[in-house]
């Protein structure tokens, strides 16, 4: 049987009105090649500052891939067939794995971010199946080998102009240094604070992630004192080393500051392994609210993202570890929880937040809102289970209403398999070229001014949002 | 005044765009004429069994549908005018008020069944009107008592190849025994098993239930271990007559398993009368449990649709009874209160999980991401209030991104009007095309693809999802 | 620089296919010219009683208009620049922020009813900008000094048949009868009663309420069973002066109705200010069912919109009062808080009862089912936060299938901002044409029943919902 081919139509995601299509491809076009701005991301620093050859297919594009896992998950693949089991897989078997499952994707954003990072990053013609995986196998694990794929030749293929990291507090930024202080290499690569480990005391660990943090910023964190003073300082050196952003992801936004002695009692309290339900989500509100507090200080601009319940099946967590597909979102809320921090730095000119939701409900109802009023606010971008094609374009319906579009976010990748990059960027460049075409197709919006957006959207936009 | 004529246009509910609409055309031709999978329904298994005609026009299409019963409602026609009162109504004065009112269903769905059952089964060539209303009540009456009116002669017209009836776990299914038994029926129509009666200790007649239970299991129902006991002997009794489903409609998930002495408790208390509000929620959420332990034990698939509130116009309830349009639905939640369920058997391979849902937000934050990781849980298509074209390609743009097609159940009509499921069935056809069209034109699928697809969405992903 | 032209488009918000556009415009242009029925706004009535020239263009245009003050405040213009602040601003320099700030506005609804008004009032042919602020300022300055400018002569010009105002029941509408008393004016002007300040016996100021209501009233409002009298005797008075509905805004739809002796206790203990917070709210759901009783006896339609969170920002509300941009949308409820009313009043052919909401998932989930089943309910065309293109046509999508056309309210403006009515019942009239041809080019309506449609949407479906 001949394999089915794989190509990627030029025109794919545009509008299928032919009138509406030209002027989204013209749109499109005038963008597609614009560097890409990455703020918010899970690629590691050290892969770039090492520029080691990625090791087989198998590791660079499916075993970390939770959005890949999943649904192969769900169609009755183990994870210990993907990679995810104690001992090592075969990446081979992996990949076998993967393209025998190949046609549950279809018609699904995964597959589009695949077929695109296949076709134009590996120059694959062949749809994957049972049949071609290990030709597929080999064509790409030869290309690994070359000097052309190394990460930092991607990264400059890709045209990545900066790529935002996500990293503990507790880290010394070692790798971010390094590339910061090699000649050779030209990007940005920029660290943002993620100190989500710290804000629950009646986490496993915890005490634990306090020495670790106490160490690196050499302030006792014994205390919640210290452990606001640790922070600070670490944030500090994250601004140092070209840090302009924070990422928080909490099950909901409650943010309600409590007295110093409350807190500190619950600190204390954590540190002996002995918090209520009740005491560890005070503290953790607590800290959203210092959080903020820094935020509106330091001017790094503040990323949350609540409403997703984490390690939902724990059979899965216990053998095969965090991030392995069962993170599931909840319904989300923001204009209530948010009150105690949007009253007192919603008007600061130094505070920002940027808001991101799995709920769409709260696009037209919360974030769009808040983003037409506080000036302090900046609706995200859809993330993660709506960062699709159709969502980004239920996404600008709903909140360009309240919000227009120099309150929104510009696209974040949020993504951990580096060469679904330019593949994300580019649906998200189409699906804004789509929808202002339709805008200027339906009067709405003038042709230049449409021009004028699609540039400000991948340019001026996120630069502007996260202080570039 | 001439009639307003009746002629569902052949191209109906496909896209609009000339271009989407020729492949959607061909689309949905390829599956027009495919056998009715109908793996979740109302049609009495007696109706085929007996095979009587069918008493008049009024008493076949209006006065059982709660669908057209609600909006003449809304609009003034008392429930006793259709039908619904204690005493016999002429069903001619019944189907005059429905052609009295027809307009009020201008651009509904209800509409749309309507027009294409009138215009397909019955040959009605005039849209209704006050002025016509007596000579389409002659015309189709005349028509119900020739022998190709008849319930098996529809049956094989409409090309029904199953039929899945529902029934209470008490029912002998004698029905469904003569049809098995009857050489010249050849159709399959398999009992569906509903126990919700039996999970409400706090219910009037709770105890009569379970007595009735009782008889027909063979198995003494006093305490909750006998219940449990009687369901899963019927259950078994279920399968044996071709059963491959349950059914269960609850307020809510919850599925929190109790210790079996408070479960034993909670039915003593029961059977006395005297249970409490929480003790009852308490007791229903621990049956949801069971039942999903007894189908990871047996295989039934299990269809759980919670989030309806029934019967929330007392006065209505107390004059007209249960099922006379006044059940409305309420927010609905998945993730958290199916996490004792999905974490004891959401990986088991036995265990099927169908979950439907009147709130349309949950499509995109629960019901797709749990079908996209679970290998046990299928999502629903859309049903009662959101089984409409609009809905259905919502559901579709909704669901796609997380869980694809494969983890899809196929359409279900979940009608009691028998008439009704040919033109229930076109329409969802007729949606899919249109939708698969559409990413075809976007280049988001090829369509080859979208061929197969089409056929499989009707045939064996249903076949599959329900184990048929 | 040549300044961009304003020259809105005769098919702006009609489809963008060419089939369906053109049936659009005929529908559209069919409907073009109908008188506008404004049963639901913010205008005074005064301002027509003694039809004094407008102040100046930002005084009419800017700062009474909270949704131009919104985004203008999110992209970091203060509330006082743009004259909220305590003293007088030079309207000038607030129409110099607005031109400057004209950007921001690209893509959304306030943009397209803006162009529209300034072009079709005014014949303004440039967009605003920094450059031309001050000659478009004069521009629309001399113009308002000008007889036809003045606010009967633009009430003539806008086509406007019935505007309906919203009052307090102190009010003694004295605006009104100089109206009705006029014989050079023929509009009709109606009075809302709206009773929000009197439900909530916990808010600072209540018992001056009171005072206020007893003295207009010439009853005393010293006890609760006083207040209930007031309020019956302000119906009256409001019903007499041409009013058919009234308005009420609560944060939740709670309606359960209290024993009159502990609905005294509360009232008493509002008067001595010493009332809880479950008290206050206890009276305030009682209140709400007594208004329910009461348009159950004198037939004024009951307007309710729960769900918006006011003055979220607290030193916004202390610096520039109610109204400045911060009231914020909430999850909305209605099927279960409403139980008691429409248990009580739902079927009765007086009580009439429309449902608003800012919170769209309540469209298909709720309000639709509801006004679906129940005789007296109403659903609300979309309102304050989502009275745009894309907001309306996802309504019309969500509500048609449960409730269809006769049983959704039409267009209601809601606005203060009296130059807005015309182009904003032109957006409603133009999406609804855009809606009707696409169910006719998905040959899901026949051509003549569109047309039918549309002319009922802006004429008999208002008149029979608020009984105009």
């Amino acid at each position: 049987m001949t394999p089915a081919p794989l190509a990627p139509h030029p025109d794919r995601l545009l509008p299928a009105d032919p009138g509406v299509r030209r002027l989204a491809r013209e749109l499109y076009r005038s963008v597609a090649d614009a560097p890409i701005l990455s703020p918010h991301g899970h690629v590691e620093a050290a892969l770039l500052a090492d520029d080691l050859p990625f090791p087989d297919p198998a590791t660079l594009l499916i075993t970390p891939d939770h959005y890949v896992l999943r649904l192969l998950h769900a169609t009755g693949v183990g994870l210990g067939e993907l990679g995810r089991g104690e001992g090592p897989a075969d990446p081979r078997d992996v990949w076998r794995a993967f393209c025998a499952g190949w046609d549950v994707f279809l018609g699904t954003p995964v597959r589009y971010w695949f077929e695109t990072s296949l076709s134009e990053v590996f120059g694959v013609t062949e749809q994957p199946s049972a049949a071609n995986a290990d030709e597929l196998y080999d064509h790409i694990d030869a290309l690994l080998r070359t000097p052309e794929f190394r990460p930092r030749a991607l990264f400059d293929r890709f045209g990545i102009e900066v790529l935002a990291t996500t990293d503990d507090p507790a880290s010394d930024l070692e790798a971010h240094a390094r590339l910061r202080d090699d000649p050779s290499f030209s990007g940005r690569v920029l660290p943002t604070f993620r100190a989500d480990r710290y804000m629950d005391p009646s986490a496993p660990g915890w005490a634990g992630f306090l020495g670790e943090l106490a160490e690196t910023a050499g302030i006792d964190t014994g205390d919640r004192a210290g452990l606001l003073a640790a922070l600070c300082a670490r944030r500090e050196a994250f601004r140092a080393a070209g840090g302009t952003a924070t990422d928080t992801g909490v099950l909901d936004a409650g943010s309600q500051p409590l007295p110093a002695a409350e807190a500190e009692r619950i600190h204390a309290a954590g540190l002996r392994g002995e918090v209520s339900v009740d005491d560890a989500t005070a503290y953790r509100r607590d800290m959203l609210y210092r959080l903020a507090e820094m935020s509106a200080e330091d001017g790094l601009v503040m990323q949350l993202h609540p409403g997703v319940i984490r390690n939902h099946h724990v059979p899965t967590l216990e053998r095969f570890g965090p991030d392995s597909g069962h993170d599931l979102p909840d319904v989300a809320a923001y204009t209530r929880p948010l009150t105690p921090i949007l009253n007192d730095f919603g008007t600061d000119e130094t505070f920002r937040l940027v808001l991101f939701t799995v709920d769409e409900t709260s696009f037209s109802r919360e974030i769009g809102p808040l983003a037409g009023f506080y000036p302090s606010v900046y609706a995200g971008a859809p993330w993660w289970f709506i960062d699709t094609p159709d969502a980004i374009a239920r996404f600008r319906r709903a909140v360009t209403d309240s919000a227009g579009f120099t309150k929104t976010s510009g696209f974040i990748d949020d993504t951990r398999a580096f060469c679904s990059i330019p593949a994300r960027h580019d649906m998200s460049r189409r699906v804004d070229a789509g929808y202002l075409a339709t805008l200027v197709a339906e009067h709405r919006l003038d042709e230049d001014a449409a021009h004028t957006l699609a540039r400000r959207l991948v340019d001026d936009i996120p630069r502007a949002t996260f202080r570039l």
